[in-house]
């Protein structure tokens, strides 16, 4: 008879195909047997018959690294996974991010140090390229590729970090090369910083001229130029954090012609619009992130992208900036909207709200929602089938989700270090009641149960087939070919 | 320790989100368990690491029917439910049809008790409704629909079964009410018959005229406006075999707003073209189905089609008319193109044309194999979480798959009683090994292993709530509930 | 020197294209001269530097008909041609309407000899076909093409007037062969029908169900179908009243691929709405028309269809019904929607309206009022380059407009025998001052100077190619050869 | 009487709107008067039946200007005036264009003056900007266009002209505040310096290899680019010599949604390809352009584009370098196509190519040949209705053509100094037999007669209204508003 570890019986598993009642049984930290039932294990939790879904991934999360503006993260990562533990989330997967003149390889044996100490959860991370130059393309990438860091993003705006269209065209290459996937970041630079000058020179500061000055135009344009610069090599792509109906219809356009093109989207775009930032004084500046919260319409349309494919990731974004000198206001009632670091903080209620708006409201299924929080990452970046299934062999990371549960959401119920969140005073129905990494309990009613450093790295494989596509069209080849045998010399 | 009555050990899982090794455990036809390792139960199958699929679903088959023209088919419940296990295929969803002035309720009951006798699979079977009398409507079918038979085909071409479009907007609120999933052959019938006319008032009779006079304008035309007339109530539909780039274009654009509108397509519109009509005399019957194969350009829109979810399933729609004068042929040499019986065989190679010309060609992964054969007719028809998964709880219908053995296809080798195939001669890599029903093995290397009337009825749910949408637009809130207070009186 | 008949000096011409001042000399009924300057004709009018158009052409407009329903017009060929002649218009092309079992040839000769006798400004009559046998379509059809009646005009709704979608493929297989045009009342006769039966079952009998049951699906989907039905042939046709954005999208779409599918709007649908109808009592009524006016939306959507093509004419559809037991409430007080007689009045008021509501808000031009008011008339409908234009050889057919002139819109201010207006109230500014038919002055600041009869039948030639398109598609032009050889025999 | 000038009798006058038969007198350079009949003046040209088109207008030539590649013109004022005049040509509008570091006010003044020198016949010129400083943008650049120079051209490529984002939004409020209209060359620098780079780095150095590094994808992105950024400000802006589907299909949508964004095409787009380029050596040289001639779905895509107002302007784009050491191949054999001159000879052959191809194909109509060579000019560059209409008061600019003449194109039969042509040895069919420019024939039979110099300066107005557009939404309304009282201050 096997002897579990572990065992959570009695659940109502949902995967992102599958719900069906059973027990887990977890030896080593994997899941070893799904069964209609199973022997108690050497430990052994009743589920009492409440929903297990995988463990949240969060792909899209900013942790103890210093924005391109020099503001640093209110959260490292012992308070960031503890904060995502809590919510439900049990891999996160942020970024290492190259300032300009930074060896790539450095940043990340640096960043690949703090989370080793310090993360309750398990890991991996994005890189962040603002150099584009043969050391940081041709040698580090390919190297940190190679070691399992098998994604980056790249910013269209941010004076620090933008990279022009010639830099995207050699980033995708080395994408093509290496089966790497690159996250773009898709705003104009030049719209947004010029509005931004005019309605500073009218005296317009307040927070909430931060989406006038991030103009959808800007977000649809940058998107529909990544996607075009994309097919002329038939790279596949992951446009994050769309918000705007325009992105979401480029995408959708290309993915039509048969291109690999993905998208993301953020709690703060389904819930949240531009009238948020509104407020008194500068308080406004609790909801600035780029891009911003848009208009009721753009809800809508980002809701129905959920549902087909369109948008395959459902991420935090988080941006743990505080709402005080050190982050979101430095130049306190004085700072102006250009001041304001941009971000939200939303990593612990990523699946609550999903969860409470999405599935409740029957706007999606419980399966659609385990794919969103979890399955699709995993796929997406090359977790997959390690992280967000629930099937033998996989990594047992779970968590038990209590759907009935109402919480009143406050800034001091969280875990993160941000000290304010933009949804205090929401009420969300559906809350995490224990959670589970690699068998360890490490959230439960009486509280963490896991050390600084007991997350563990995961080396990423190259995006799952599923992302990909028919084979190129002929002058992608071409020019795909040109550049392989150009690269050989 | 757990005796299971049957395990399939060393297989490489795959379902259409997972992908892992492991063993199934099952217990009275169920599968009990999935486990890295299970000792073996009273009967033990090593499937020496092939791959394990959910047992295909194929919704859309045309089983001991008589066609509208009075053309018996030649397969039965047994020969098709023997051709299908063979195919990998565990569960059919088959259609009773109405005729005119037959009573629904007699040809449900009549059908159903052939199936009971005959059938060595699972079955459910769809209606096809060719009356809209209050009878039928407003007894019988729901009647039906709260007996497990939650969908019906009905059609908008074909003199003898062809609704128009009043009769279509009263089974639409008929299916609005009761939750049940209209199915619609869309193409316009007007249209047909008067090219068809034309053709033949100047002697052009050949085979080849049939896919002339089906012209795609009629099929995009019909799927335009049933998606429209759909959408007055908001009722959710699918559309069945999908030909042409319009009609998958217009299903894409009704789900960009949100609608629930669905799309299925077929072997031969993803491998066969007008011209393979084109033969001596009138052996182009042999490819004469409704609609007609098109052209490359159609089938490259079909094949992305599939992967964006625009078409949700992959159906034989057998049709097992033999090539001869009680089929295909009524007249011989002499038969003119609308002589010819619609439609093709198909049922034992749907699996294994897909896998070799899908899977093997990198057009679409394991996963997405899976949910097109099996879990996304689940989802669609109620099955689920019953059907397609691979999951404790689930029935034990498995496929061991042979992903390297290459076949030739030729009739003889086939167990339907149709006496040819249209893809005679093609070769195909991937092919089922062993396949399980309910934890029997009904087909293995020594052949088929199951008595007639073995094979169970299978009720089913409403669709799943993942086809379903977005609270109906106010214009179709307003007319069905219009609709049901007027029912009430 | 020469001598002319009449001169108009002083004038600001305006035409589809041409904006300059100067004279007009006019001999004979033709324009014979434009100058910069003239000597006085026989009889000089001295413009005083007020624009001077084309006169205006109504290409839709119903005069001493009997409708379907047999409700009798208010106007006959004199009332309507004065009323047309006080609201600048100098052509009108009403309907010579076949009812069922009336044989075509003798509904236009004693059409035209009605015409004849009253009309005081120059005509020509499109047909309405009701039937499409042989006789119809093969004898009067062709010979009436012949003779100068060069369009005919079909119905998708209307129970006695419907013609099913192979009625509409022999009508235009008629209309390829003979090149006339087909205009089609696009709306589904099922979908309208079905959504009336379920409001008059729950006493939903207000003038404003009129426009529920009216949906815009209605209008979209016949639309489409309407445009896949041509494309079979590739014929030439012209969408009447649009009133959907959903029906502009479909005529652009048609024409981005090359269709000569063209549209036409009315005053309606620029400036009512739906809600126009919701009046006490049955006084909504007055509104009724159909398709219905809509929404602010589609009126947005409609005026940017002016502006690029879409829409190429501007029509009244002037229907004559007295808001009384004659016309629009048969049945007063408890006339339900279903009863009330559809059309509006709008003959004399259609071009006032345009040049206040288009050309003084800025959002047409004047040479596009022109266009959209006589010229583009005249070249859909065969009369270009004898009416539409001011240049020599033309017909001296000219409205000398004040556009400063402000009227506050009054039903006894004009003159048709209508009774009311659906614009009571409104305030127009711009309105004709002087109208000139072919060199005589029938309208000035005196009154009427015309007497009945002294109006002209217009043969009309077909289609101009502006029209036309790009040879047709390899698909039709088979079809086509196949139909004119099948013909032959 | 009045005492004609020039009369032109018998004439087949054609417009943008009109066809008659009759007689025009001219005054003083003007047209004076048209007429059925007229006396004959003091000189008489019978036209003896034949067309007479407004003078042609091109409004998109290269005259006497230095490339930013510092390569010369071949054709001055003097022969590139002569050239245009005997292809009908009567006007023309070059481009003064400012090199990095020179003074706007300089490089027009200096322009105007070798203009005035050498011109035969009318002529403007646009301005090209390379410069966005403020003396640029807001002395020199109001003062043009408050002196009739409404127009200016910008460049997304070529290193030495190109603007950034930046620069466009900056220009574009400049056009938004003055009415002037920005002309974009829509190709993406980046990525076409990128190909480039890659295709020389293997060797790849032949003209065709133009073709592939000016890919469709950068045309494409850069026609969306400017039009989004267009929006921003919702400005009037014309997108020059489109070559591709996408280019024409972004336009196309934007005018859909009602902005106000036009199209240019030249000969080469509809009638040449990339095949064109592929010749032995470097004489594929003679081919190059940018962007580069396409392919055959491309051509048929502009051909629709030019029917339905996508665009409305059809123009040369002369670019006279010869194909020798001074032009097209600065290194002989060993010119690289990076080092390759961009443009094509077409000024005298624009008009007869489209008569040819277009009309007389029955692609397009003769009023539609008007409108496109000449009247959309006119009203889209502030020449209406002086220039590109026969109506009295316009300048006496007239074409009679012959339509039956046969010409085979050979270099040495055009009157520029480039020395060779695309067209060689193409025969066309239609051709010009008498030019008239201000009621002086320029061109006949004889040859020319007409003095250097003799062309006169024509100060433009803002582009027609028929051009503008409805009111702008809310967030440009904002944003202009914030401008312009930004610009007070």
């Amino acid at each position: 008879m096997t002897d579990f570890d572990l065992t959570v019986r009695n659940a109502h598993i949902i995967t992102a195909t599958d719900d069906f009642h059973g027990d887990i049984g977890i030896i080593g930290g994997h899941i070893h047997t799904i069964s209609d039932h199973l022997h108690a294990g050497q430990r052994d939790i009743d589920a009492g018959g409440r929903m297990v879904f995988p463990g949240g991934i969060d792909s899209h999360c900013h942790v103890e690294q210093l924005s391109s503006m020099g503001v640093p993260c209110a959260d490292d990562w012992h308070s960031a996974s503890v904060s995502a533990a809590f919510g439900g989330t049990t891999t996160i997967i942020p970024f290492a991010a190259q300032h300009r003149g930074q060896r790539l390889r450095d940043v990340a044996a640096h960043y690949a140090a703090q989370a080793a100490a310090k993360s309750v959860i398990d890991y991996s991370y994005h890189l962040i390229l603002s150099e584009t130059d043969p050391v940081t393309l041709r040698e580090d990438l390919p190297a940190l590729i190679g070691a399992g860091i098998t994604s980056f993003k790249v910013f269209m705006t941010y004076d620090k970090l933008k990279l022009d269209d010639t830099q995207l065209l050699d980033v995708f290459a080395v994408a093509a090369e290496y089966r790497a996937l690159p996250m773009i970041h898709a705003e104009n630079n030049d719209v947004i910083l010029w509005i931004a000058r005019h309605l500073l020179a009218r005296g317009h500061t307040a927070p909430k001229y931060h989406a006038v000055s991030h103009a959808p135009a800007a977000e649809d344009e940058a998107t529909a130029r990544a996607i075009k610069l994309a097919s002329i090599l038939d790279v596949p792509i992951l446009i994050v954090h769309v918000s705007t109906q325009g992105g979401a219809q480029a995408i959708l356009s290309a993915q039509t012609l048969g291109a690999a093109v993905h998208g993301e989207t953020c709690p703060h775009y389904l819930l949240l619009t531009a009238e948020d930032l509104d407020l008194p004084g500068v308080e406004g500046a609790k909801f600035c992130c780029s891009p911003p919260p848009r208009d009721p319409a753009s809800q809508e349309a980002l809701w129905r992208a959920l549902k087909n494919g369109v948008l395959r990731c459902y991420s935090s974004d988080h941006a743990p900036y505080r709402y005080d000198e050190t982050g979101k206001i430095p130049n306190g009632d004085a700072t102006t909207f250009k001041q304001v670091a941009n971000g939200l903080p939303g990593l612990e209620l990523r699946m609550p709200l999903l969860f409470s708006e999405g599935v409740r409201t029957g706007r999606i299924t419980l399966n659609e929602f385990v794919a969103l929080t979890s399955t699709n990452h995993a796929t997406m970046y090359g977790l997959h089938p390690r992280k967000g299934v629930i099937a033998p062999g996989a990594d047992a990371d779970l968590v038990i989700w209590d759907a009935d549960r109402t919480v009143e959401v406050t800034a001091s119920g969280l875990h993160d270090a941000v000290g304010y969140t933009p949804y205090e005073g929401r009420i969300v129905t559906g809350w995490p009641d224990t959670v589970i990494s690699r068998g360890r309990v490490i959230v439960d009613q009486a509280g963490l149960h896991a050390e600084p450093g007991s997350g563990r790295f995961l080396p990423r494989d190259t995006p799952s087939p599923v992302l990909t596509q028919r084979p190129p069209p002929d002058a992608s080849r071409f020019l795909r070919g040109l550049l392989s045998s150009h690269l050989d010399h």
